[in-house]
């Protein structure tokens, strides 16, 4: 049986999971990574591969997997998708997933392509365990307990402030959905703490959520890419209440990240044409080998 | 919206937990129920639905709820399925399952008509979770803890005993996938416990647990609807070692059940003809609502 032929674009941290995970796996191969640079320099793992600026020189390609950012998805998934090549994402802004569904499903059909996007763990895997905990007790509140961990996004944004030459910002699950910030900031020389501080605090993604600012020498000591997740239903099952139902994971963010989009590519070898979201496609669509061993031995 | 029209076929623990949640779906209505006597006799909750011994009497059902024992799926699927209805059960003899999927998948696709097997908690949602474990961390090994709980297949076997009054045969979970049995039994007037505890120890369902038996004048002050499990994995994501996820339920069991049989019966209408398992079904299916909305609250 012919490997599924996969294409890492972009080599950041993702990229360089979902590589790792694409190489554990039996039924697919890496045919190359595409980099603005078109370059492998300081990444000897990527020896054996062609490293190209664009995907046209890679050959036959069933699925390219977007480890861009975000904001970079919706482009980069209509440009390959145009081409006949499907993707998967790990775009991560929940209130941008519907609209870039519709958009990439219209993209995917008219190009018989697959795309299956916000396949990281959240949005990702948890989804797919919020949609189950929903199904097994349709009365009740799901809450999604984060971390601690590193939060990508509020770490962004907490560099992005003047003052501020390197920062790491921890989320911190209070649960029931609630979650703290401990922000640790390398400041600027003669950057003042009180307004970076402010500027923090005040700023839209941490207005409503307790955060503490740290200002220290380094972040080293407190940067780590172990992440964890709670999510937790009580609902009713019918008219019988009180059911609890939980889920739980300490993780490795990016390789979880990776392994997950790497699933994502298989099962979009297996979709009809169009873009789902994780919670749209059957879970044994993300596993290797054959349907019916897998029924065997997982149900 | 015209809603789903289901039929409960057997009337017993499940079947009643599967009416309460079909009446708390707005969905979808209980067009009837199907039991041998055609009576609701002693069953006030069925005054305002029609109880018939042929299904046939009921005109037209979407979807033939199978909450019979799992010995008698096969031949109730196969005789609805030739009728054009579609089936859902929660065939619970794990080491069936994959044959039964593709009897039942054959008489499905000849009728035009769905057929969703082992929609219960075990098989059922518990397998999508497996399935969800092993896409997030290929390298490892998941275990199934049950319990402590009622086991219904352990208890029928102790009651097949002679001397055996009543009984009752809890999962105690040891850990790692290995179960200990505490089983209670009320002893007929004569019989001699040690033959009995015997007869129980060296039954092929109890020879390979920790075993222990217990008199009791009745099983009543130890007898629960209350179940539950624990489902660990910590493997590999791609080359990355540790990673960690959990999944814990304490449920009532037949409540459960008929709430995941509900929902396979709302999927049963969303798939082509054939017959799956969970694991084979987007989770998206089991909910009711739209779906853009569904995704836009859930991923």
């Amino acid at each position: 049986m012919s490997k599924i032929k996969v294409a890492i674009v972009g080599y950041g941290n993702i990229g360089k999971y979902a590589l790792e995970a694409v190489e554990t796996s039996g039924d697919m191969e890496c045919v190359g990574v595409v980099r603005r640079t078109a370059s492998a320099d300081g990444y000897p793992e990527l020896a054996g591969y062609k490293v190209v600026s664009d995907i046209a020189e890679l050959g036959k390609v069933d699925v390219a997997i977007l480890s861009t950012p975000s904001r970079k998805v919706q482009e980069n998934a209509e440009k390959y998708l145009a081409m006949g090549i499907s993707t998967v994402d790990s775009f991560d802004i929940h209130s941008g997933v519907g609209d870039l569904r519709l958009t990439l499903d219209a993209a995917a059909k008219k190009n018989n392509a697959v795309s299956i996007i916000s396949a990281g763990w959240d949005p990702g895997s948890d989804s797919i365990v919020r949609a189950l905990l929903q199904a097994l007790a349709p009365g009740g509140v799901s809450y999604t307990n984060f971390g601690p961990g590193r939060s990508m996004g509020h770490t962004v944004v907490v560099k992005s402030k003047a003052g501020v030459k390197d920062a790491l910002s921890l989320t911190l699950p209070a649960g029931k959905g609630v979650h703290n910030r401990l922000v640790y900031v390398v400041l600027e020389e003669g950057a003042d703490f009180a307004a970076v501080e402010a500027a923090i605090k005040t700023d839209p993604y941490f207005a409503s959520d307790q955060t503490e600012v740290k200002a220290v020498p380094s972040i080293d000591p407190y940067n780590s890419m172990m992440h964890g997740v709670n999510i937790v239903r009580d609902g009713d099952s019918g008219k019988t209440a009180d059911q609890h139902i939980d889920f739980n994971m300490r993780i490795n963010n990016p390789a979880l990240t990776g392994q997950v989009l790497v699933g994502a590519a298989r099962a979009a070898t297996r979709q009809a044409p169009g873009c789902y979201t994780m919670i749209e496609i059957p879970v044994i669509d993300l596993l290797e080998g054959d349907r019916d061993s897998l029924v065997r031995k997982l149900v």
